[in-house]
């Protein structure tokens, strides 16, 4: 039986479907996706980076066999694999924001083709990305006391799941494909609390301790053999705005870190500043001006004082 | 062949079984729902979660046709599963812990009229949470010259994804629905690393950049237009206990961010303190008294010493 | 018809398939896991830990019913689940890293009874793991004034889900298993933000509200009563290396945190430092000395200047 | 760009949709159920099924374990899941069709209470099943000279999954369950091609040779040890229609087969006829009328012509 | 360690490998798909035929809510699918096999405009499709003494399940859609054992008892109220071979029943002879000859001998 | 609440799992496997037999791309693939039932090498297969006048599906592989309804048409290029009991059918009979003799006789 609350229930119901369907409400929450293409897809891009992990790292993840004669058979197919899918999100980015990205607007025929070069171009990249990560293995290894072996590292370390992210994110960015680099890094960053601007860029040997929290702006630019803990931000203190009042795109906004640099635990450094060579940044300072090479930056002492009360401070 | 290890180790499982069986070591960690209601499922409160932002953010998320004919039905399911999603929630909230929230405890029957009234006035305030977004969008798009459009602000950034679980979860705790606002916004919290409880109070054109390890107490009170970044706190410092030694719930003892407020990454702003409007904080201070209108509170300077030894600081 | 770009593109993938399966460039990147024995597996593990909360706390998760008589099949079978699972993953740590955790190399057999009679010293282990969650989760609910009651701590607070991730993954180091005490700890790292080494030993009555970026180092050594907050660090400062310049293992290099201390939000605490009984550590601190018992430590006054232009600080 | 097309797609749509949602047009096929009851479950029924015969065969399917220690625990545990998996059916089936079962209409927490006591007798009956089955088994197994061994009978022939459905089905009938064994006989019908109407009376040691098209009516009365072959009917020949032409329900219409007879391939045997004790009915033969007991009944001789035509008969 | 045996094993792997993609064993064994469009996908089929049964038997399939108001949404949305799936089903049976059906082969946006508009034409058709079933199971209901209501045979059997399929792809055969129909057909004889090919022309109030077994060829036309067994056979005897030796398509070579006739379990009626009006057909007969109206065709008697020997016949 | 009624039905399942748990009550219905070896998995056979589909007709099923310099690499994954999880079924099937298929009874180790090997000789037969079932596809195209092509052939019909499992398993049969061939020819059976053992020996261009309730026999012997239909029984009449009762395994007991040999539906020959080279067997047919080349064998006249009343025969 259908009682008078449930036909108001109801009433509620039909009326603000009819509301949400209204698409005069729409405004800029709606997205109308270039025909014939698909969506960006986060399992899938998921997916792929899981695959190119393992293809990076083999033996460590998924089921590669390592005879060598066998090996190959399965490295050609993830090869494909990986060009397959990444072709089709990068399709799907460029459908999604060619005006944003300021890209040539193309029909999705030409941005199919386009899709699959840029694809090949990055699988290309795969062995020097090999290389890369494997620096990166060896920096976080040796910099932690904790790790007992390279296989843990690889295997558990949010740090070397945030940096592979990152590192192919940037070639993707290098390649000029919009969004999916983004999707990359906020994957990574909501698996790790790292989260690394795909547009920066970073030398090698580089690595993150713990992590959780740290941040590196778009406009970065890493040496060699950096160290970063927890909760570093590498941010931007201010940015100018254009005549429409919206932000400048595109302006260095963020610091610059040499080679050989080591930022502690939730140090905030902002703006386009440079921290020299070789220089060490302690923990929960607020570092807004160069600073020279082989320093050493460290907090005013605290305050130490005699403790009263049960439940506060 | 079964051996005497075999023997002894099914023994040791046996007793184990026992013990944790023996109902007098449940103590105050077992849990007797009310019969015949179901318990709250995280599985389909992540769902009900994802179809809502399918209907504020039409053709970014699921397969919602934008065509204005078919696009009516679409939001005519959707507005009804929520419903009855919703309404299976807050019925599994309601008999979870009535006690726990000071609400009338009812039989099942009264609690399930309860929980669809409720839930039909969830689906009415859609329409205006459509528009509440929609703010938070173009303040986020308009914080930050690393975006390169609204679309990738809807589609990636954690911000928009922790908020709209935060408006979502606030409105529930206005219709005093127990247990599932929290739920919601401790999804959001270990997807994003942002942690808003859902009783605080926050105005519109709210952002919040990076957002990892930055958290908003029960009792804030922000205004509108203020952004955060990331690991900023607006937490408490100390709380009264009653005469059984308990906290005391419900005295306000978080910030009251005024208008157009600007903090940095780190912050750390504790108490029933104001920042007032227009101010900026920047990162890695630890405030505990009011801060005057249009103020900028920074950290004092810090010492830079020359560097010497290799591994530390 | 295939093109001559199509022709490029798979020779593309055919020269890069070969390059990756050179075993040559396999370097410190490849895993050869010992023949005949399982690899860990996060997503097993991540059953294994949600069937261990589900004996702990029973009726909060998953299906337990609590009738006498009914509770003592499933605690029966899941006693035996649990060992089952845990058999298995241990063995899969024996034969990934026995070199990298100085443990003698044993064949395939001899680790699989070894793994049997440590996981059956695990499960023995189990009312006592009860025991200590209860206490924790007692810790919790006094320690914030934000929680409505027992059950929404247990359900809903990630620091329950960390320090219960915690306290299995500590007794699977004590019982000197390799590897999954770190793959457990860092699955409740990505899911909470909190990062607490297995390898610390942390005593009763211990909690940590809200948080994200919450570090505790291997060495550390915390007492009963203690309370942090998120951001909070206790980690090393600097670690000596080895003739062949990698890290010493195993050095106490983390602080000591006596009985009832509290530590607020983003403070960083480094080296093998002791904090007081009764302590208070203000939040944005950096401490890198001994803090005597009942101190309270906070951060210098910060400077408030006169706020001038829009953007920025 | 929405074309002329798309629009006369979109209005077809819409129309159409409008029909199919015109209530008028609902007629004999739309079904209201009792409001506040689940639908039956076809999926949820398939796992009863699997949960029964796991527990019916002790080591074939499913992963108990055999140790009597340990085996009394799932044993429990599967009686349980067993019992409230099936209450939900019983309830499911009584809110679905207690009018065409002439079964009393009551309210839904009266079914709730009767479902389980139904399930609960159902549970009663297991120790039985196990001792019927295991005597079709053991026919089955001497019956047939291409089995290697009880294990491939139970492990691997059709025949002993629909004979199992059937004995479940048939215990659910004699206790009033309306609607869940006509749907387990059809699951079973499915995969074996073997339709059993769970209404059919058969004794023990039944046996049914590769089965496909084999059909046992509803009034069949089926002795002991009896075996059938692939496309053997008991069925009914007509029948007589009430004053409506609705046809009279509950006469007894199909065969009595007596103890120890063998019916080979695609025999037809229709009506209330008796097939007497020890007789041997041949393959292909239409029978209408009783059978004396002992009788060997085959098809008159087959026409042999000689051959002439490439590609007929 | 690699034995020798390994390396034989491997080698064989390495030249079956080599063997399997020389593209010279390819042969009529290998299919190459019009590049650009999906190959057809038996699970998206049974997606789209359980979503078609959802809404011709609305509240039997799915959780169609049956209130109007709601209910037309549902609708609109179930209407909408069934376009998009069936649109890229028929584009990919399209691509498929042109050649083999006489289509006109056009490219792949020709095909996809052309897959819309046939797509639509279903949809059109759907109400009428409701009109057709709801004869059909009353046909079945008022057939069947065993049936309890309507419902059980909307719910249950197995010749629904068998005619709508057939009634769907008999439609899909009207708009001249390539291979689809024979999948949906081929579908519900696996899951029936009743094969209707969809070719076959077939009037209202039609059933099918039991049904496994039963065979209606391509050519065969049923007229009205015509009532199936089990392992009915409506086949073809031979047929004239083109001078390629293939056999002729499309030459009427199946039986004529026309209205109101019955034929009992496992009949055979081979080649273009007609059943006339009223005709009963008894089981386990073989014509291949014209039968006058309302004729009563059986077996001739069986022969009755007397039994001797244990084991056989 | 814990009612009377509750404990009454608390009290049955805790009996009831007494009863079931009593070792001395499993009897023959109770499977003991080797220790330390898996069971076998319908599951993964199900994958295996796809698999081996996708290699033997590439385009069909899976995504094989067919460019061969990518196919390769494809074709090496599936071999690899295929041998690893054969290899597993296999050691699952000699650890399952051993003494039943009269096979030697050696540890898990040995079986294990014992696997690999036979997993090898079978992919080595993987190109013959091909070339086998092409013959097959040949033949079912020639044979049916309503295949629009031999790729509606590969890709729906029955036939292909039972006949490729049937020489997959049958190969397993001739390398002396126990259980699991049976399991592979009873899936296809289920799914088809064509019931081939394994241990038959079929020649070259073998064809069923649509084959439900086929059934080929143990020893049957069927020559090239013959054609049954539906319904078709090659089976056996009666077997001889040793001294203990049981058959005797082995004895040759059903038909050999001489090449190019047609048999129409539902026709049932029985025993050690020969089928002459060039016959046609007619539909219905009762046989139990040999029957000499180029024969004829049909069903004798129906009787014809006038109807009378309404509802039956």
């Amino acid at each position: 039986m259908v009682t008078s609350n449930d036909k108001k229930i109801n009433s509620i119901l039909s009326q603000t479907a009819s509301q949400l369907s209204d698409a005069s409400t729409f405004g800029n929450v709606c997205h109308e996706h270039q025909a014939g293409a698909p969506m960006p897809s986060t399992k899938k891009i998921g997916i792929l980076v899981s695959k190119i992990r393992e293809v990076i790292f083999p033996g460590y993840f998924g089921n590669t066999p390592l005879d060598p004669l066998v090996n190959q058979y399965y490295m050609g197919v993830y090869v494909d694999e990986i060009f397959e899918m990444l072709s089709e999100q990068i399709l799907a980015g460029l459908c999604f924001g060619c005006a944003d990205w300021k890209i040539e607007d193309r029909d999705v025929d030409s941005n199919h083709q386009f899709s699959r070069n840029i694809a090949s171009q990055f699988v290309e990249y795969l062995p020097e990305l090999r290389r890369l990560l494997s620096c990166d293995v060896e920096a976080a290894f040796l910099g932690d006391p904790a790790a007992h072996g390279r296989g843990e590292v690889i295997f558990c370390y949010p740090a070397i799941r945030a940096i592979s992210s990152y590192r192919i994110a940037h070639k993707l960015v290098e390649l000029q494909v919009p969004l999916i680099p983004r999707i990359i890094s906020e994957m990574a960053h909501s698996e790790t609390g790292i989260d690394i601007n795909p547009e920066a860029q970073i030398g090698e040997y580089f690595t993150i301790d713990h992590g959780t929290g740290t941040v590196i702006g778009a406009t970065c630019i890493i040496g060699k053999n950096v160290k970063l803990y927890q909760g570093v931000t590498l941010g931007a203190v201010s940015f100018p705005l254009d005549n429409d009042g919206n932000p400048i795109k595109g302006i260095p906004r963020h610091p610059i870190i040499e080679d050989d640099v080591i930022i502690y635990a939730q140090a905030t450094i902002l703006g386009r500043v440079t921290i020299g060579k070789g220089s060490v940044i302690g923990g929960n300072v607020w570092v807004t001006n160069d600073v020279a090479p082989n320093s050493k930056v460290v907090q005013l002492k605290v305050r130490s004082v005699s403790y009263k009360d049960g439940g506060g401070i």
